[in-house]
């Protein structure tokens, strides 16, 4: 069969994708992942060795879409305030638009993320790095003050200051009135934190 | 009798959680509150026309206990910056430990908060006012630089920033390892911010 010879690791997780949309996360089997590709169940366990593994890596690829998104940000030129404010513009972007665009999918992958605290630990790991790449762009270019006490723990004070609006603990609020300017508000504030006197 | 003498509201309060801590929310009642005063239940509508009021004001009272504990750094003389500091140390302590002294109290109030969201705005408006008070002593000290773009927006950031250590949405990760840590962190950005230059 066709789709053999060309089922990769991508394939198997757009297809557990859809099938934990379809069928959500208590019933989705690797038989069903296996059914939606035309392939057998050997053929998944080829590249994920159990159910747990495939789940944790279509989770983690979820997750890190986030962090390809951001990437202009964090590795673009321009003034660092403006590009910490764009990051962090668009990461509650997208998380606004994951919570209210597909209710559904987002509480699977609630899920899947309480049974993969390690998963989400790396990403935010990996959200907080792009944080302190522009922070320390931003010392480097003399528009920040140095940081105190150092680049990866404000970078991590940044993340956690904006927790509201990036956190889905908080999905609620996201659509509130006034949920803009207290997102703005709270840039302020952090941007005052980094900038130069 | 004599308990009907002296039956102030304060007392039906105080009944009333004793009464949701035995029995939970779902099946506290009046004539129970009644029960331990050894009052008729009229006498405890009399106090409060409903079972709603009564229940409301019981929530905005454990809420409130908040405000008095913290009212000494909102009001005292000290430099902002430590008053501060003090004010949102002591907010997370408490915070802390209602989520882990008492989580049966602590799941009752959770129901009765998500009942309840016009006593919990107040009440977050009556903090956020104590942030302002001590932001507007720091600006007026000369210690914190103007507030962009007013105090109240300022306070309410502050508020906001910091809200992975006082939001209940957020109780399960302050026995974490590293949580003190993220808290300093936090609190030097927003004092960062504020400070003048």
């Amino acid at each position: 069969m066709a789709a053999t010879e060309t089922l990769t690791a991508e394939r198997i997780l757009e297809a557990t994708e859809e099938v934990l949309r379809r069928y959500g996360p208590a019933k989705a089997t690797v038989v069903d992942v296996a059914r939606v590709l035309g392939v057998s169940h050997g053929s998944v366990y080829r590249h994920f060795r159990t159910k747990a593994a495939l789940r944790e890596a279509v989770t983690e690829r979820w997750l890190e879409r986030n962090v390809v998104e951001l990437r202009p940000y964090a590795e673009g030129r321009g003034p660092a305030d403006e590009r910490l404010g764009g990051w962090l513009r668009h990461l509650f972007a997208m998380k606004r638009q994951k919570a209210g665009g597909d209710p559904e999918l987002m509480a699977t992958y609630m899920v899947l993320i309480g049974e993969n605290s390690a998963v989400v630990d790396r990403h935010v790991d990996h959200l907080v790095e792009q944080i302190a790449a522009i922070v320390a762009d931003g010392i480097r270019d003399g528009a920040f003050a140095a940081a105190d006490p150092d680049v990866a723990t404000t970078a991590r004070a940044v993340f956690d200051a904006t927790d509201r609006f990036h956190d889905p603990a908080h999905a609620a609020d996201w659509s509130a009135p006034g949920i803009e300017p207290a997102f703005e508000a709270v840039l302020s504030l952090v941007l005052r934190a980094l900038r130069r006197a």
